[in-house]
């Protein structure tokens, strides 16, 4: 069934032909972006909705999450507010409460923050394991997310577990763990920071990964100056993420490399990291892309809507790059083509604001500015 | 009819002897707050309904918005955010259209608002009048907002009008513009900045308002360093708003007076200013309050949700001193002692979160946790 939506007074595309058009219309064939134009020329179809001049987008591609968890970290947040600095090792507190949750307890809450995410415009969402870190809990947290989300990434390596080597951990992530979740997800990523895995563990894990057929990810530059970014880039990963710490090395390494970087205000404010370098990596003409990281413990939050205010305010983009980062460059982080990006053929995942231009995003930080979310052209919110 | 709601998993009173219950209810009847304790001691209502957990708070108090106005001010927030000052010019941009408005849009556009912030947990608003500027524009400005708003300030002195003459324009404020417009408001406000109003102008407005018994108010160190803040003491303010640059000695005259240093984070990141010193007036002793300055020039958002993850992630505030100020220090910079404590008498004004702690509030940026919003004993929201 044809469903057209006309009447968007602003329509952000992010494809290089069509751009960002006014008094626009876009018709979806099921699932899928059967024709995007001027609505004055728009085609026939079954079923006609005006949004009256509101603005339209790609459907968020948040590209970063930790959401197969259970547990409770607010006491810690509060702590971390009252001076005392975040250190990776509360990650062992959600370790040990998504252990112990049952199957229906993680698939209730991965679907409750999915279902919240989707609320306010997220349409494609990437999440993670590493809150099992044994073989069992990690093979069970990547079917569990497979279920729900649309794509998942093995984290094998985000913590060594409390109690063990961590040489002995390496070799069970490379081994065992890696054979037993391999074939239920696409991507592999390591945690490659200081009180995590250094450079050698994080490379044997990765290449471990990609022996499997995996893609690769990884987290570095969260918490200082780190090799992260450089292995990222040497070992042709599709994103590196946190980068809140970059020397122009760094900088330059990626420029001129596919590997996208990442960028995750929100855990970057609620860990009281310095806000990643957005403007340098654009202006070196590095791909960037903006994700919640919505996590427990560093970055609680599902609102992309916050992460691209906060870029705008605070980090030296412009609404129209913030907002290509939350979409396009969420969608690149992951290598699809099919989200991210409007146009024949893509996704039929549409965003409508409350608010006659995307600027609203920023200009109007914290008011919630979602009026109705499309994924696979049904309408979810 | 009395109405019972309990179920609340931790209730944030503002009332010095009831403090924050966990396991509490409260117990409404018509407009006013009969009885607030613990859930198992509550008496029998009429209607009794159970919140099941969630946390609860006064409504928001907002002390410090401008929405009588008219027009579209999208461009030039995209050009600050490339890189243009925020200058007090581009108010003059809204006096033209709010002048050309009629009544019904006038009153249309502050009444949606007005329910934008209500939907996010806001019962208790003052607005301002100051897009007028001249003696019937301002008088109808007035009128339109006490039909809506909870407080009314007059802020005749805003800005000098593009084409009059400094000296005159007081002139007329102090005089034929207070006559014309003491009547309607309680209030009365004055923009003492480079740019707007000198030291001797601002204390001549202050003055004549306070002849005609209205309240003082005052902008002030929004900008940069200047007079605003010594001013308000020195004539007895209710509170002097922005104070994004204070000096040692401003914040020690605000310590020792009842002035409220009113706070506005989202007007300081949507101008590029320094997020003002919450954390030295708070360790001073001053009364802080936290509101959103709504207005379509430097602070369009109507989210006090937004200002108070701001106050925690960025400006030093624990929780509860930051949703303290968005309830109580802004009754006290209104003196009121009705509204933003929840005690026998006060305001049935009651704002529900979908979440156990007020925590959330900063631990979960972005996300709209507001479930369900009461003011004067009824549902809004
Ligand atoms: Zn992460
Ligand atoms: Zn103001």
């Amino acid at each position: 069934m044809a469903v057209l939506i006309t009447g968007i007074g602003e329509l952000t595309t992010n494809d290089d032909e069509l751009g960002t058009l006014t008094g626009a219309a876009i018709v979806f064939d099921g699932p899928a972006i059967a024709w995007v134009g001027p609505a004055a020329a728009a085609p026939d179809a079954d079923e006609r909705i005006d949004v009256e001049g509101r603005a339209a987008l790609p459907g968020w591609v948040d590209s970063h999450t930790h959401l197969v968890f259970a547990g409770d970290r607010t006491a810690e947040f509060e702590a971390r507010m009252a001076g005392q600095p975040y250190s990776a090792g509360g990650i062992a507190v959600t370790v040990d409460a998504t252990r112990a949750a049952t199957d229906a307890e993680l698939t209730a809450n991965l679907r409750r923050h999915v279902s919240e995410a989707v609320r306010q415009g997220t349409t494609c969402l990437e999440t993670k394991t590493g809150y099992g870190l044994t073989v069992a809990d990690e093979v069970r947290a990547a079917r569990i997310a497979a279920a729900v989300a649309d794509e998942v990434t093995f984290l094998g390596a985000h913590l060594v577990p409390p109690g063990a080597d961590a040489a002995s951990y390496v070799d069970l992530v490379c081994g065992e763990m890696l054979d037993a979740v391999a074939g239920s997800v696409r991507w592999a990523d390591v945690f490659c920071e200081t009180g995590a895995f250094d450079e050698a563990q994080s490379e044997r894990v990765l290449r471990a990964a990609a022996r499997r057929g995996l893609g690769l990810r990884v987290h570095g530059n969260q918490l200082g100056p780190g090799p992260g970014v450089r292995l990222a880039v040497r070992m042709g990963a599709a994103s590196v993420d946190h980068c809140s710490h970059l020397s122009d090395s760094d900088v330059e390494a990626l420029a001129s490399s596919d590997t996208v970087a990442t960028l995750l205000p929100a855990c970057d404010l609620s860990t009281r990291q310095p806000l990643a370098p957005a403007r340098r990596l654009l202006d070196a003409g590095a791909t960037v892309a903006l994700a919640t990281n919505a996590n427990p413990g560093s970055s609680y939050t599902t609102s992309m809507g916050f992460c691209v205010a906060t870029a705008v305010l605070q980090m030296g983009l412009s609404v129209a790059e913030a907002v290509r980062a939350a979409t396009l460059g969420g969608a690149r982080a992951l290598r699809r083509t099919d989200v991210g990006v409007l146009r024949p053929g893509a996704r039929a995942d549409l965003h409508v604001l409350d608010a006659p231009s995307r600027t609203h995003l920023a200009y109007r930080p914290g008011v919630p500015l979602t009026w109705r979310v499309w994924r696979r052209g049904s309408r979810v919110a």
